[in-house]
């Protein structure tokens, strides 16, 4: 087997007292003192990041992080843009599988908030195609175009929407870590600015700073991770067949149930990728926890028990890792106020753009 | 075994009529079409890239090469500073290790000249310290504090270093794919603008566009690679107990001679990270091939027959694949008029910041 040994996220928000360095060395040492691995038994090191070269001008993050730790061991980074962190914690399990390494740290890691919102709107277009770019889109205007068309072919509404942002964000109220511990109201969502219609300001994930980090580790841990799969799609929508779906979250879907010898509908609990309300409604229906259009009607598990990107935050580099972080700490009883009761089989779906890549990875509790 | 399928490179210079994307699908469809490999039997994809976020807003390129090349694979970015085509390399091999995959495409990619030198040479620091870059310190400066060193503890002059420039100039001549296809001499070297003293102008590697891929696959290919170790060591040089050496290397070459199960004095040739003279004295002494203090005398193997980072170029993401994909030239008797024959055993050599990441693969010709 192999098993999430440890996990920890820093608080997500508006951090300008802490430097890139600072946020990776909490978020290490926190998952490495959980895991009661000893430092030095850490043999390879990921970090998951998209921004840093631009934000900060830092990029060799690998280098950077076994540099802080005082370790000698390898280190790389890996960027697959929102969906960095999914691809890092998959490499991580690829290289025990290889027996590259014991003991993988896993790190996510972005600092956002140290530029205007104009400059780190354009660096997070480097997510999408440059087709994209020219014809003037942004992120909430491209997930806009998904929700207006899924809008008119489910027959749903902005309120049906605005009760994914509105649970999340009740959610996070139990989330010492979250970006914002404030419930909001259908009303709120429905009244906010309109940032790319039919997305209002409360539709979307906000601009975050972050870490979150976790040691995955062979033949131990509370917690094992049953399958991780990371699958492309085309890296524009222009290309799609359906504008009402991912493709590649299905197919992730797919191969890690499979792999993992697992139904949908045995999922307890998941954290979905919800950097937008569409997206969410999207990822509950293609990782087959409802039927395709009837996301809005509810699931019967929890979904985005963090808070989600929505109201947790979203550091785009430590996401995925925190996803991770999220279900270990539900499976292995440790959420503290906000713990689901008796789960014990989760879900983590991280997704890079507008689908061009997905991770989905399946977790479930040692016996 | 795990062989190189196939290997290409496109001219490396300034290329201001390509853009990345350009870059990215001559190298795949070069490599892919000399390994004989049907696209459609590639089943995963990883891409090497520092700058592309900055320079060319372009992130998420795992899924952008994917999405060029009609693929629906599993795609990622690494990236460890100027060692991110030799981190690729290697998790190509632990991808098949792992039997994630079967057949993998890895591409190094750099857009360098489309941004000012000063813009590029501030990115470029990106790959240091933060202290390091408080103190006003730039790459060249950092070679030239370890050359000063170098130069005084073993007796070395301006001229032994001007050696190793004239010499990879001369080696490029004969490739038609290098960035500067012309010879200098000794006088030229010690004549130029003064960089960062000790080193002038023809000291350092050029900024460079351009790309390089291989196929690399399981269990066939006319070349082997034996071994692939990827090494880190402390990210500044103030934490250093020399400044003559690189540990990196010679920890990574101590481990990919063990894991190869050869000796450095049966290595017939290599590609080396030259990215400035005093970095290629370095080098051949760090992997064995002469005595501490010797590499000035010249060693008996072919050093950068490609012409290395200083005359072929140096596209940051690109060099470590180029690297691999001169010695898979050079090992299966394709590399034209430069081939040195009769070659069995090559290395690659490749450093991501002053020694922070070092990744050495040894190849073999098979038989």
């Amino acid at each position: 087997m192999i098993g999430v040994l440890g996990g920890y996220q820093t608080s997500f928000g508006e951090l300008f007292e802490k430097g890139i360095e600072e946020l990776i060395l909490e978020a290490s040492l926190g998952a490495i003192n959980e895991s009661g691995v000893k430092k030095e038994r850490i043999d390879l090191v990921i970090v998951a990041n998209k921004l840093a070269g631009k934000v900060v001008n830092q990029d060799h993050l690998g280098s950077i992080t076994t540099s802080l730790l005082g370790l000698r061991v390898p280190g790389l980074r890996v960027e697959a843009a929102c969906a960095s962190g999914g691809v890092a914690i998959n490499q991580a399990v690829q290289a025990i599988k290889a027996k590259q390494a014991k003991k993988v740290l896993v790190v996510g890691v972005e600092k956002m908030t140290d530029r205007s919102n104009g400059e780190i709107a354009s660096a997070l277009m480097g997510a999408a195609s440059s087709e994209e770019r020219r014809a003037g889109l942004s992120f909430p205007g491209l997930y806009a175009l998904m929700a207006t068309k899924y809008m008119e072919k489910y027959s749903v509404t902005r309120k049906d929407l605005a009760r994914v942002a509105v649970k999340n964000h009740k959610q996070a109220v139990k989330n010492e870590k979250a970006q914002f511990r404030r419930e909001i109201t259908e009303e709120m969502v429905l009244e906010a600015s309109l940032v790319a219609e039919p997305l209002g300001l409360l539709d979307c994930s906000p601009i975050s700073d972050g870490a979150a980090a976790a040691v995955i580790g062979k033949d131990e841990g509370e917690v094992e991770i049953l399958a991780s799969e990371m699958v492309t799609d085309s890296l524009g929508l222009s290309e799609r067949e359906s504008l009402v779906e991912l493709k590649a979250t299905k197919e992730a879907a797919k191969k890690a149930y499979m792999q993992a010898g697992v139904r949908a509908n045995e999922i307890e609990l998941a954290e979905v990728h919800d950097c937008f309300t569409i997206a969410e409604l999207m990822a509950v229906e293609d990782l087959g926890f409802c039927k395709k259009g009837e996301g809005s009607k509810g699931v019967k598990i929890p979904i985005n028990t963090s808070g989600g990107l929505k109201a947790c935050g979203h550091p785009v580099g430590a996401t995925g890792v925190k996803q991770v972080v999220e279900v270990y700490k539900q499976l292995s009883g440790k959420a503290g106020e906000r713990q689901v009761e008796g789960v014990r089989l989760g879900l983590t779906h991280n997704v890079g753009g507008t689908g061009g890549t997905v991770v989905v990875n399946i977790l479930k509790k040692a016996i």
